[in-house]
């Protein structure tokens, strides 16, 4: 994709891509400060960097979220275990890793300890919310009388708990932090209706804001979500060829309205059972950022997500120049309050830390700002400015591409310029993707071959399939599990399909991709 | 205060203000839609409109603390039980009520129920973080090396639990939502001046965006944050004449340095402690704006903070007019696309949802939504709207004040309209805590006498201390305990004083309040 040598080239961080994915991961993480361990099991520490992106995330996606008419709720963290009682009977797979609080207070333990107090144990122990799911519906059955009260549209930002053994930052941890949003409508259609438009909401912030291509789809049978009539994702690819499922949207039917007894009164006076919905995407979105625009030398943060779009690193000398340089450079500053991009105010940093320059290039670097400046006493003096445009960061020659421009050039081309890297990111992803989606495997041990390449899973493979349910499903999903492989989903909207499937060796009835997954 | 025979006027609420001002307090909240009982001992729901002016707080308090160059963060939601141990030996007023995690799955009970799996039990309890203090700190003591990393500015934005046996909604709730700034400086100077500057930050933000006064002063030695070197509070008075201590923000010198071990090593090679600060506000400050500004009809919400500015309800008779009145309605908001007021975008609603205006127009007025607009097919036919200003609901003889506009005009005033609201319910709320500060109180029997008064603490009393400490200040405390009286702050920067302390009859060096407090 590149006609640079990248042999000649030394990388700012010390694993690459391509010798060890994983370990890359953290690293990427690590260096561009935006994650670290916290002590505590399964819970991370989201550093300024990492959290200034999520709270892009959340602006963007809750500006979305208000403008489908959806209205935020807070409901409690805690939920009285009688509530997954129900649950836990109806549904195969209900998940039982929870944090569970038995105590409300602590006593010393005269050893110099605390412990959890005997006498204050909760006479019904309480959960740590995995989901609001239970609360919401029982707060839905309370405001829901009429007609007039439908749709309900409420969503809710906050922190989540599902006890996991094995965790990655961001990706699978045992605290994140999320959005949910729940729906209830008249009927199956205005509720199906809501499905989509959360998935399609997703798709459009993954590609636009993310720029993260990803497959909008519907989930097989097999993945659907514990009692939803369907499931709905959004895909991305990883560099490394493996899915993420980077969101979901599940139309749940008359079920949960069932058994949270959520009704209404129709214009003819009849009680009916509202069809609800519910929809989410997590932290677990900055892992899909990193594995689809990371590169050996750190993060790529697309610049509608970045907490900084634009660094000024001024070169101090600790001199007597250096009050000029500072003001030099903070005009500039003052000359982009007045910019925008992507219909924002330009976020820009004038980075006066002390240390040195060329210290501080690097970190941004890592961190994936779209733009640095670099600005010392000699471009000072031509009214000139040093860029380093992030997703061009090195010259065939294996050397840091530092373009001049005036102040004033420089300045004016930056709104564009953040455009065409955001614009840049997502073709380059999309392309990869594209190359990495494998067609044209006739049969099973085609697709075995595809996938035991070095153990890499390098990409997704496309078929056709006769869509089976039930135990000729479960056959396949267990073959296909056999090589750690699943089936992702069904594309929306595709072309209408014919052939045999892989699988079954019956007609086939839609398009599906099969990966491994995060 | 107002000519308006108050007598005449059936209000929208059951109970008023002089009636019973904490079941008017309920009632508020019920009747505004704000929030409501959970079913979780101590956990409320929050409600899109008490939620949406959580957002609104948030925003504009994040916007200030962003602007002082202070970062994000996240930290777990759990702490390890031995975090707290070192703190429970050396601080008196080490809080315990706490929620214990203690299990990390359920299983069923074999009876149609669940309960914690013994076989899961950890081996350290986790606890519910009441606060992130002692994570923070160890961060700080990660991520601090150098002189050239400080200052350390962070904050959170998090749930926090705290179990209360008596809980009152926003006020004081077992789970509630709060922000939580932790800094860390280089000398004892700094961090005294970042201490007063989020003081500072936090008398401006309740002034200006909540239009509510407030008393920015040091708390006495005896209401310090425990291990708090000194400890400051914004203090607003409720309507009632109860004090509300609405933020806080502490110097914490060198303990909590040294405790975390949060030290770095100066110009000069030597390694140091580091001071540290932290303050806190919380979704109290929306307990504190229902007192400060809600009436007998229900919240008055200051424009800055009101989630829709100005709702327009169109008088729709489910008939062929409908249709038109809307799209008069519709060009309407999209004037207001372009206009701002207090530097953003306006926020306006067209209520369309199916129902009878007049009932409309009362929900809106108990939300407080600062201008309503009733727009009918004779207002439409000759270009006029009918405004309700929610500040002047009533008119002399007792009924609703509308008072008549061109469309346009509207529009143009719309925005120095919600500019004079804001300033109006600022003012009117300073009056009267100006006029329930009572002075002239010169010994202990005064004091007394003025909170005797029906048991309704009507006000603050100003008086003139010594500022005793050890154990003379013990007795005053005790003292005014057993009228249920607290001292609350000493105002910042007053006025030297003179005159002979109240309680110990020695030269006076300050100034203080002294009230019943939420």
């Amino acid at each position: 994709m590149t006609s640079i040598d990248m042999t000649k080239i030394r990388h700012a961080l010390s694993v690459t891509r391509a010798d060890d994915f994983a370990q890359w991961y953290q690293e990427v993480i690590s260096e561009a400060e935006m994650a670290e361990e916290s002590g505590v099991r399964g819970c991370m520490v989201i550093k300024p960097w990492g959290y200034g992106i999520w709270e892009r995330i959340q602006h963007l996606m809750d500006t979305r979220i208000k403008a489908a008419g959806v209205q935020n709720c807070y409901f409690p963290l805690f939920i009285p275990l009688s509530y997954f009682a129900k649950e836990a009977e109806h549904v195969d797979g209900f998940a039982k890793e929870m944090a569970v609080v038995t105590h409300h207070r602590l006593i010393q333990d005269g050893k110099g300890g605390l412990i959890p107090d005997p006498e204050a144990k909760l006479e019904e122990p309480l959960i740590v919310r995995p989901t609001s799911e239970t609360v919401i519906g029982q707060a839905m059955s309370r405001w829901i009388q009429s007609w007039r009260d439908l749709p309900l549209l409420t969503n809710q930002w906050a922190n989540v708990v599902r006890w996991e053994m094995r965790t990655r930052m961001f990706l699978r941890t045992s605290e994140f932090l999320w959005q949910e949003g729940h729906t209830a409508h008249a009927n199956r259609d205005d509720a199906m209706e809501e499905t989509l438009r959360a998935l399609e909401m997703y798709r459009a912030h993954a590609e636009e804001d993310l720029a993260m291509p990803v497959v909008a789809g519907e989930k097989p049978e097999n993945e659907r979500f514990p009692g939803a009539v369907a499931t709905y994702s959004i895909e991305a690819m990883m560099q490394d060829g493996k899915a993420l499922q980077a969101g979901t949207s599940h139309y749940l039917g008359t079920g949960f309205a069932e058994s949270a007894n959520i009704r209404y009164q129709d214009k003819e006076g009849a009680q009916q059972l509202c069809h609800t919905t519910s929809w989410g995407v997590s932290t677990r979105l900055i892992g899909g950022v990193i594995m689809t625009h990371g590169d050996d030398d750190g993060l790529r943060v697309p610049p509608r997500i970045a907490p900084h779009q634009i660094v000024i690193i001024p070169m101090l000398r600790e001199d007597d120049g250096d009050e000029a340089l500072l003001e030099y450079c903070g005009e500039m500053v003052d000359m982009f309050r007045q910019l925008s991009a992507f219909g924002e105010p330009i976020r820009i940093l004038l980075d006066k830390r002390a240390g040195k320059a060329t210290q501080k290039r690097w970190a941004w670097v890592k961190k994936g700002v779209p733009l640095i400046l670099e600005v010392g006493g000699r471009d000072m003096a031509s009214d000139q400015v040093s860029m380093i445009r992030r997703d061009q960061l090195w010259t065939e020659e294996g050397k840091v591409r530092f373009e001049p421009h005036t102040r004033m050039g420089f300045t004016s081309q930056a709104p564009s310029l953040l455009e065409k890297i955001q614009a840049a990111l997502h073709a380059e992803a999309t392309q990869r993707r594209d190359a990495q989606i494998h067609r044209g495997v006739s049969d099973f041990a085609g697709l075995e071959a595809f996938f035991s390449v070095d153990q890499r899973y390098p990409g997704w493979v496309e078929v056709v399939w006769s869509k089976p349910t039930g135990a000729a499903l479960e056959a396949v999903v267990t073959k296909l599990k056999a090589l750690k492989l699943t089936i992702r989903n069904t594309p929306m909207g595709g072309e209408p399909v014919s052939g045999t499937c892989l699988f079954t060796g019956e007609p086939a009835v839609e398009r599906i991709y099969v990966a491994r997954a995060y």
